[in-house]
């Protein structure tokens, strides 16, 4: 099976307790191919300025990952710098600047167009629902969304949820998009938008799966996976969407999509957000090999389970 | 085996978004042990003053636990008023009031020489340490804490820590009794300082285990357990209590204390603490069974488990 991913390429200047790094290869796509490319193939859809070049362009090749839908464009790509200096679990944002992302265009190439999966990263919920409209076939469409489009592009927003099966948020965007505090009633009202699953990240406590069962009904297969307690975080950039791509690179590659498959699906969302933490930047992710990543799974289900 | 637990019995004035009880039975020492009956016999040691009669003795009694060990003295019970109005992961103290406990000299009965267990609930860390020292002959101590200790009582905390084998804090605890904001540097630092084990809850996200192995290196076997999504929370005063009871009653009525055996615990320990948010006060602890608690210890596994 493949994917097909939509969403950020981008420069991050990043500076945690551990040090600073300028302008290393980020984006939320980049991410999540990364982590996704372990499982399956991947094919990206993104936007790039003319400082993207062969040494970025290798960071996906070296991956196995399609780069024929990363469209380039003269001006500089999206460009973000952020703290965690104050806050380990969230970024304090210092500068965006989006550059030739703000008049993205999301074009498809043919070769795409038998992905069986698609991830609508993180962007203008206009764009993924273009994107999700232009691949009608795909079997499983999973996306990720923040709260400044919960707030102030809310109508755009709904439109993607009723087009999506699996939605992937953390705990505050989650209670901020139902407007209710406790998690499981907030879960069970998200779901009434459109997603048959929701993962809730829950950052460093790890991440909670829920499912609907019919009419917004929360199945009896809630699952909870447990994140890594780190010794040492050194940057928590792309955590989330390392997440999302184990997660889903890994449901991808399974035959049939059972409850086991969405359980190890946690797991290995979790493995791929821990490691993404270890070292600045795709680093780590881009120094990986499955080896590792399965004596990592095994790890969580040491430090989880009764026997 | 049986536990002796020293602790506050009290009585508790709580608002939560669930509505308003006044003057509920409450007290560390109070959930702890109802908790912890379900598993092993459990004997307490506190004070109370004329307000406390046979209506409070018989929840204690109805659970078979020893009271021998609660001094009455004239005057009042210690009184506390909290609101969880703000954040139902955080009570709002609004009053408290020591009253008898203000004056309280642990007395233990001859009859609870013979307990195996010990366990020291959140009190002046120099009551926690006379009567530690007033029992050298137990098998495991296990104690709590609380903030105000930590930053105020620091000399006297350190003594009662070199005595304890097991340590339960929550997250904030742990951080600032180590001064370090990486939950698992701060976990090695605590168990320097004297626990063998270190159990650290995360409130709504479950609770780790860390096992210091020599030298104050931790152990492979960091076991985290999860917490149940819970629909509604009608109360969380006396989780935590509820939790170090689940757990500490469970290993006291293990024939050995195997790895798996403390794993377990931390799932009791759990699934206490999901109970006793269920109702205000005690009231779901008072009305539990054990046929109900084993239920929930398989939900749990159902929660987190991959197979």
């Amino acid at each position: 099976m493949s994917i097909t991913v939509v969403g950020s390429v981008a420069y991050d200047s990043i500076e945690t307790p551990a040090g600073r790094r300028e302008r290393c290869l980020g984006g939320a796509a980049t991410y999540f191919s990364l982590a996704a490319s372990f499982f399956t193939n991947v094919r990206v859809i993104a936007v790039v300025g003319d400082d993207f070049g062969p040494d970025q362009e290798s960071v996906f090749k070296a991956r196995n990952i399609d780069t024929r839908g990363i469209e380039h464009v003269p001006g500089k790509s999206f460009f973000w710098e952020g703290s965690y200096l104050e806050n380990l679990n969230e970024a304090k944002t210092r500068n965006t600047e989006l550059n030739v992302f703000a008049s993205f265009e999301p074009k498809i190439p043919s070769t795409y167009g038998d992905s069986e999966f698609l991830f609508l990263a993180n962007i203008d919920p206009i764009l993924q629902r273009r994107v999700r409209e232009s691949m009608p076939a795909v079997k499983l469409v999973a996306g990720d969304t923040m709260n400044y489009w919960i707030k102030d592009h809310r109508p755009a927003l709904l439109e993607v949820l009723k087009g999506l099966d699996v939605l992937l948020i953390n705990d505050t965007e989650t209670r901020m998009l139902a407007a209710n505090n406790n998690l499981v009633q907030a879960a069970r009202a998200v779901m009434a938008l459109g997603p048959r699953f929701l993962v809730v990240k829950h950052g460093e406590y790890g991440a909670t799966l829920f499912h609907s069962s019919g009419k917004g009904r929360i199945g009896d297969r809630t699952f909870r996976a447990p994140a890594l307690p780190l010794e040492q975080v050194i940057d928590p950039t792309g955590a989330g969407d390392s997440f999302a791509g184990g997660f889903f690179g890994y449901l991808a590659s399974e035959p049939d999509l059972t409850p086991g498959a969405f359980r190890r699906a946690m797991f290995y969302g979790s493995v791929m957000g821990s490691f993404a933490c270890e070292r600045f930047g795709t680093e780590r992710l881009e120094q990986l090999s499955r080896p590792e990543i399965d004596a990592r799974f095994h790890v969580f289900r040491e430090l989880t389970h009764l026997d």
